[in-house]
């Protein structure tokens, strides 16, 4: 019964990628624990750019400096 | 000082519904283990349906198959 | 499909407490949004007293202040 | 390579204010435990006050009663 | 720079495991949106079975039921 | 009523050191968004390095590439 949640910065994922991650996911689980896949959440969070920070910059900062 | 997470899919729950969980959460934890409720935190989480996945399938995609 | 983590300072809660948190917490997502139970998760973390701080200071010394 | 996630409610904090806590948290972590800022990840979530209570109650009401 | 958190029950993962879980979701998030690797952390936490609850019962009693 | 979760991996951080966070963070909120430290609640996760990745490695791993 696993639960995993998945951030990422809010640029674009579209309803297809995401089900992609969340077939993933749950497939992993299974392949490498033998965990039951009726039973695993997978939940995506997505992030404005100014709401998340690295090397102390918010990523909207670092996406204008490319 | 207790801190509770709900996360929920976003589907309609009402600002009272979201009330009744705040308080009921709360006093479940006075109830329980004694807890002071005036440093008790309930968080909640609404969730695209996108962006759930369970059984490896978006719940989108769950709610049309009903 | 809700997933509920409930964060409590590990001060002795017994594991017919935590059970208690579990079935109430449970309940109320039934009678509040009419979730469904066999696809509710609830996971407790019992965090250490040095690592929960309130008011800038670790419960620790809250604790030992009182 | 810490990871520091922020909640606050959604009041109102400019992309500035984001800017400074993610700054300012990132060097408490090098000033405190010497990590390494380029693998420091700050990520702030804005929680609308319905979804968020304390003492059993939302924080638009207690905003309200003020 | 995703950020992915993996909780599962504490129930005998190895180190190899948790290795092909780090592996297989940060090579997931490459292959679905092109994130970078090199900041793509996976955090997996274990938790024991008396603290995971579904359907309103800890695992704890699951497992002896079955 | 800010909450903060840090994660930081299990190598060694001493009480004192959480008290400098919790401290720190908590001004950090007073400062930039003039935030109540009485309700503001700081929570440090101390992760084994072999359950967190970074670039699809366990950092027990990379602690010995060094």
């Amino acid at each position: 019964m696993p639960y995993v949640n998945i951030k990422i910065t809010n640029e674009g994922a579209t309803a297809e990628q995401k089900k992609q991650l969340i077939e993933g996911v749950t497939q992993l689980l299974v392949d490498v624990l033998n965990k039951n896949p009726a039973t695993t959440f997978v939940v995506i969070d997505e992030v404005e750019t100014d709401n998340w920070g690295i090397g102390g910059v918010p990523v909207t900062e670092l996406r204008k400096a490319k």
